[in-house]
């Protein structure tokens, strides 16, 4: 399956009239942690459903965990018109709620299994999506495998979410953009930010990003450096074992010619013996200009190492969970492919295709081409992709140009929030609220 | 000095021929934390320059500490034109450097005080501008007082500038209004993000937002609710002591009926010992998911407190210095603000004013009009403006409506940065540095 015009299109009209061609209903989940735009994914999947005549659009109500539950709720209670699609698509973090929640392997769980599909029969579901990253991706391996041993007529689609980046196959995953964009932006500000005061002595900022195993997100701190912007000093990923040692030479080298040094950690940190930084613990009672012990986390830890161990100033700045939801900087490159990968997994289950995931393809990253493909469910689910070694740099301590070439075009535009009040407005349940 | 139409216009002109009225040149410093809109007085200040006819504006590099170290520069080696302006606005972080340094009192350092201006006579420097926060206002008052008692010719002036908005007899600082829309905005988005988990056990999200003594900033976390968002549940200012067991207490109980609970914590919180909350030290090894321990800082030592006592899940969020320099979120009202009050204190130093600071006074919030007038620097220094007690509600939980009316105004409208590659772009010193 490849890109077509239709879907690419991301102008919205209204619904058509219902119950055109399919018999089937279809259900709908979000699961693991949100992204800025999952809901461009759910928008996607609306707009291809109400194109096919889809009688009924279904939604989990905090995933497969409230699916078992049987919180389902019919998602045009909330989101009839084109207008709704583009306020959805500026809604950050799971508009039906989400879960992390793992099924259970089919042997042994038979019952649970035949739940579920009671559950669906009941609603005349003929067509199952789920939006998530590897255990979604799970999710939708082990339902697939039991419709095909047991005969069972429903058709399963995973659509790849995570800001992770880390699902392969697939070029890059929906999601990772706009974080990417949030982190590269911020850092840039943070090193305008570290680089004002000049005279008294050089500071260590060191930023602490998302990413236990994978330095997709940590990466994207190097698209910051531009011709007026120095870029982080270091990028350290959760790929390369991270040397201690090394890193304070290398602080205490940068900071004989420069007044701010701004180093960008992974969380996912780990020395030699295999332990993460940020469970090394406290270092002798540091505590920073306000009274903080700097104790907590990887760059917590590493700052106040630094002044430790140098007597150098230094701070530490943690992303946390705005990496995944301020949709105030979402992507517009990234906000369109998650609405494409959403529409495509629709049309595929509407054509018959079932246990697959749907996949970005690059044809061409300058200028940039993507279209869409699928893929075997079994080659996706629980593996996870990383950073190739050989785009980590500098004794790894960088990213090389290969990765500025790769994940550019994922931070390309905008999409502007609706404002009131000087504030973007979101799209909520609060609106209806209509348990089936 | 009340506002005029062309100094509250922010439409750019190209400077005109340089020479034509004034004899002395200017000189500006930039001083204390940076902020999102800080730029935008110095391009008010350069616009007046040009329109005054200065020959020459020149810059402290790295505010009045890298003065004394001559470190001047003459800013039209680096802005020439409205663009320049333009990207000026958009730039956050000092452009010129700052610095902490607060000039010793007269008496007993008349030396260091005949070196200032010396300097200034030098080079004809006739108008010395500053803009910064308390400590800023104070070198204004000592540079004032100075050159009254030795019959100095120059005049000096304050710009107010601090995200804390804790200068006196102005309204509002600017550069408050970008840090109440960034913390309001991403306040909306982690709300949202820490509702989408809605099946499993209810989560603790505490913000920690800047102001060590008052609470102006936390208090803009109020400004997130909305008909789209329920606010924080509990909003905890520094201008009231806060107690710990009333405080575990009130989570207990909106954990009974709330998947979610966001709390804003200022990051100045003291107990009634008179203690920092962040001060207060470790809770029994308490580690979270992801190995972290939580001990830096009051939202991180609270989590982890509520975790402990109430076994409830927990996680913490500091919004850092992003709050002083996330430019791409300015507002525009604060922008334009800080551009006029600039502008008004230049045009105050020509007009023979000097010891002053410009004070923003709004005559109406709705519709909101706001005019520019100026006040005794002795009025202004080392005082410090606080959130009234009675805005401060529901026993020091949250702040009231008279709160939200007053600073709704501050955060409407985006200044939208210029942009390359998805990325907003900043003017910098690297394109001609000249040392006078």
């Amino acid at each position: 399956m490849k890109g077509s015009e239709t879907a690419l299109s991301t102008a919205e009209q209204r619904p058509e009239k219902k119950g055109k061609k399919m018999k089937g209903n279809l259900i709908i989940g979000q699961s693991g942690g949100p992204t800025a735009v999952i809901n461009s994914s759910l928008a996607g999947v609306i707009k291809a459903s109400w194109k096919a005549g889809i009688r009924r659009i279904y939604g989990m109500h905090y995933g497969i965990e409230g699916f078992l539950n049987e919180d389902i709720v019919d998602i045009e209670d909330y989101i009839t018109s084109g207008q709704d699609l583009s306020l959805l698509k500026r809604t950050p973090s799971s508009f039906l709620g989400t879960c992390r929640y793992k099924l259970p392997p089919i042997e042994g769980n038979e019952k649970l299994y035949e739940k579920i599909f009671d559950i669906l029969d009941k609603r005349n579901i003929e067509f199952f999506l789920y939006n998530g990253g590897n255990d979604s991706m799970d999710t939708i391996k082990q339902l697939a495998d039991y419709a095909v041993t047991h005969q069972k007529k429903q058709k399963f689609m995973g659509i790849p979410k995570t800001i992770d980046n880390d699902l392969p196959m697939t070029d890059h995953c929906p999601g990772y953009g706009s974080a990417a964009k949030y982190i590269a932006t911020s850092m840039k500000e943070i090193i305008r930010d570290n680089e004002s005061y000049g005279v008294s002595k050089p500071t260590i900022c060191i930023v602490e990003i998302m990413g236990r195993h994978a330095g997709w997100l940590t990466a994207a701190a190097a698209l910051s450096k531009d011709i007026d912007c120095s870029g982080p000093d270091l990028i350290y990923l959760p790929e390369v074992t991270f040397d201690i040692n090394d890193f304070i030479e290398r602080v205490k080298n940068l900071a004989k010619t420069k007044k701010s040094v701004v180093i960008a950690v992974s969380e996912g940190l780990k020395t030699e013996d295999g332990k993460f930084v940020c469970e090394l613990g406290t270092v002798n009672d540091h505590v920073d200009a306000f009274g903080h012990k700097q104790l907590a986390g990887t760059a917590a830890y590493l700052a106040s190492l630094v002044t430790q161990q140098t007597g150098l100033k230094s701070r530490y700045i943690e992303f946390s969970s705005l990496q995944r939801c301020a949709a105030h900087l979402a992507s517009r490159s990234d906000s369109d492919e998650a609405y494409n990968v959403g529409y495509f997994a629709a049309k595929a289950a509407f054509e018959g295709n079932t246990g697959k995931m749907v996949t970005i393809q690059v044809d061409s990253r300058e200028p940039y081409v993507e279209t869409y493909d699928m893929f075997d469910i079994h080659e996706v689910a629980n593996v996870e992709r990383k950073v190739p070694l050989d785009w980590i740099i500098n004794d790894g301590t960088y990213v090389s140009d290969e990765y500025l070439k790769y994940a550019r075009p994922f931070i390309i535009g905008r999409v502007a929030p609706y404002t009131a009040g000087g504030l973007p407005i979101h799209l909520t349940m609060t609106k209806k609220r209509n348990h089936k």
